[in-house]
């Protein structure tokens, strides 16, 4: 791990630290090409932890008749000593025409643009050559499904870090990102052969929905307020299901975005987190909880100007717990992403769930995209674990983390400037990077004969024209079958230049004054 | 396009000559984050040649209901000039932790280690600083699942040089390497509510059986001889095709490996292929053209000493031509990849079809990968476009080849040297990396008491026991449940040292030895 600077605590051994002295007990990491690795490697023990329950019910036919890959399972016999293979048509690092890689990155705590960078290379026999556990030779070969050893340490500890989940049998498994991990995990749970369908909020990531729609899998919308999710609403909607009126089977399945949700913005309390769990036992419902934006969690917009904690401790217990971190049924599977906060183009996230699950997943992935780039694993474990290490990651979290912040604050200060608050209304986001507005049609002069789709067009065209594009609510209906009196457009702050913020909400503003005539 | 050693033509514009005029007129490249582009924009004009056939019928019901991605849709309106996006939530490149990315290669066009080696840079604003057209800035953010336009142009080049599609709406889209193409193709041409099935060679990859299994999709064998399919198998069982008997509808794919194929290392000549496509004409059969080896074409074992051509045109002239080019109905799908011939770590692939299928499975990538990684992309792109250029890349092919040549020539003189020739035949490979040894099991002591299978057990335990590890034929085998009278072991010449190739035959020649009690 990389080094950064100490805590300060008073001969109480840190977080860090901890973490340090298992790698120290667990001795050099010797993991060559495509070796064979699990979280359990890493962990810490699960002392009195309960195991998982068993989910083989809420499989799909398909996942259930998985089998394991037989030409990775034969490379079980190069651990013994001696052992030839002209087994796996795995070819020489000797032909791999990069010999060497070297990236320039900022260096930890501080990450300023001023302080200087860092410039950390990568050779091809860093292992043979004793220089680093981690090199091009392996990482630039074939790898397993999961990823490599090396980087499963790193986001093991993370996880464990972040979120310790309360069951024993937890693992991680890499992924090619989190709308990768989604097709597969839906193709894990749900059958159009048995009427599958899925239960997630009413407004939902679009693209969840283009995976869904395919599949034949039904997508129904739980009601929503500014913290995400109603149980009631949930509950209800379970509770009182019916089959041939719905067209589908029960669901077994939640996907859900508790913080900063997309498009909506909202953020699950953990107080809500609990109530959902709790229905979810009650209906036996496994739980996708997908994540992205979970590291942007942000102080409340013009809270007391007092800037956050700068402890490293006050960041970790600020955030508001996963549902990894409440699962005491191992009934949820974790999608995390490094999109977010590292770089999209990596391609590489993670999914946390009980073994079993993992296993599952693992075997699909084997013959869906045999896990993410080694590019990408290699050149993000060399900044995260070797470079920066845990806490320069975290403390990049919390740089992040105020970076946003400034950025919502300052399309927030645009919109109560310049937005007609008659029809516009918005609650400030606490996470991620998605303000949602809502837009009363009720005020529009042609309501209600012209319908809300059509006013909602309206205002998105005269928006193109002014030079502002925004993402239509409707995009994101659960069900668009269904009649909605809301409108709504969703705004990030995630990109566009301050300035460019500024002239962009102004934008938007005149083209829903055009709509509705007002001055 | 990178500058290579120029070939003598005497006035006459080469291959490459044809390709960097072309590039001249179109003007730099402008695309920028996630930018939108196809094979259209960078072919040549596709003059008289016939349109693809609509191979609608062929898809399966989820293929055919894949709706497009409208997040990704509504980008089109950030062409209009002046637009500021409120829209995507695309991360700022300003938070991206890579400044620059440097990386040391070989020289083209001789690539020897004692060469000096290249250090070349990618930073993060290549593009607005006028460097590139290509950074990382564009590379790390979200792209498109058909890859970036940068490579889109370099790939589409590669493909018209090497295969020049004799139909007009051929496209290439990049793929997350061949075994994803392979699952998602699958996926849009098989429905096992259709009781769909799929040809193949009676021996085949054994992760494409594993793809195809838990989907519910049968696989049947063709017979095979030292070219590979044989043609009039396959219209036999197709002309006879009993879907009762055989559980499943009469296939309308083809999955084939036409060069050097997994695991037998068979080559179709291009007499074969054209027989083979002829019965797929006449039985409606869509082809799947998997092709990692093709690059890794070789002189004849003990050919004459004389060495390969050292020009590029013969290269090309030299290889047998892929289905891709014989291809006039547009009812192939080749699936590329760089694994063999750069490194498996890329994670980057394509497949080249019509542009109706190229629709298809980029609808599907939009879901279940995103497309490959940034990192692989940038660090392709850099090496083959900007760095070695056409003609480098090709010549590297070659110097590949000569690599290969060398190793397979190794392998079979040791096998020459130790194997008992009595029980143990094979055919010298003229592609790729895997040495098909053929056991007859009539000799051994106790057949016919004990089963083949028993009996290749026993050969790959022996071989265990002495320190070496082929694989087994029998994993290979497309319908399992058939009786075989064949034993066969697969051994690959791609990674072991010359002397670890000697000592690993005498090894296996041992375990032989000992199974049929030789001396």
């Amino acid at each position: 791990m990389g080094d950064c600077a100490e805590l300060q605590h008073n001969g109480v051994p840190s977080i860090f630290d901890v973490l340090r002295e298992r790698r120290a007990k667990a001795g050099k990491l010797v993991a060559g090409v495509a070796a064979v690795s699990d979280s359990d490697m890493f962990k810490a023990p699960s002392d009195g932890k309960p195991k998982a329950k068993d989910w083989t019910s809420h499989l799909s036919p398909e996942s259930q008749l998985r089998p394991p890959c037989i030409l990775k399972q034969a490379s079980g016999y190069l651990k013994l000593p001696g052992m030839i293979s002209l087994g796996g048509g795995f070819p020489s690092s000797e032909y791999f025409p990069y010999s060497e890689i070297s990236m320039r990155v900022p260096t930890a705590p501080n990450f300023a643009e001023s302080d200087p960078t860092q410039l950390v290379s990568i050779g091809k026999h860093d292992i043979r050559d004793g220089t680093s556990e981690y090199d091009l030779s392996v990482a630039l070969n074939y790898g397993q499904a999961t990823g490599s050893a090396q980087m499963t340490r790193f986001i093991t500890e993370h996880t464990e870090l972040m979120f310790n989940p309360p069951y024993a049998d937890w693992q991680i498994c890499m992924t090619v990102g989190s709308t990768s991990a989604l097709e597969q995990t839906v193709r894990m749970l749900c059958d159009v052969n048995r009427k599958d369908s899925i239960l997630t909020e009413e407004y939902t990531f679009a693209t969840a929905l283009e995976t869904l729609l395919p599949l034949g899998i039904k997508a129904f919308g739980v009601q929503m307020d500014s913290e995400g999710l109603l149980p009631a609403s949930m509950d209800r909607i379970l509770s009182e299901w019916n089959e041939v009126a719905r067209g589908a089977r029960k669901p077994h399945v939640l996907y859900t975005v508790p913080s900063g949700q997309n498009p909506t913005g909202a953020t699950q309390s953990l107080q809500r987190r609990r109530e959902i769990y709790a229905v979810c036992q009650k209906h036996d419902i496994y739980i996708i909880e997908d994540e992205p934006y979970y590291y942007i969690q942000m102080p409340a917009y013009k809270a007391a100007a007092e800037p956050p904690s700068t402890r490293v401790e006050d960041f970790l217990t600020q955030l508001v717990p996963a549902y990894l971190s409440i699962d005491t049924d191992g009934r949820v599977l974790r999608m995390d992403s490094f999109s977010k906060v590292l770089v999209p183009g990596s391609r590489l996230g993670w999914i946390t769930a009980s073994a079993q699950i993992v296993q599952r997943y693992q075997r699909h992935a084997e013959v869906a995209n045999q896990g993410p780039s080694g590019f990408s694993q290699i050149m993000l474990w060399k900044l995260l674990d070797e470079t920066w290490g845990h806490e320069g990651y975290l403390r990049w979290l919390m740089d992040l983390r105020s970076q946003y912040t400034s950025r919502r604050n300052m399309l927030l200060s645009v919109c109560d400037e310049f937005l007609p608050r008659d029809v516009v209304s918005w609650t400030p986001p606490s996470s991620g990077m998605f303000l949602w507005l809502k837009v009363d049609p009720s005020k529009h002069p042609e309501y209600p004969q012209r319908s809300v789709l059509d006013i909602e067009e309206e205002i998105f065209l005269n928006a193109i024209d002014n030079g502002v594009l925004c993402a239509r609510g409707s995009w994101f209906r659960t069900e668009p079958g269904t009649s909605s009196n809301e409108i709504f457009f969703r705004a990030t702050y995630a990109s566009a230049s301050e300035e460019a913020m500024g002239t962009a909400i102004q934008r938007l503003s005149l083209a829903i004054r055009k709509s509705f005539q007002l001055a």
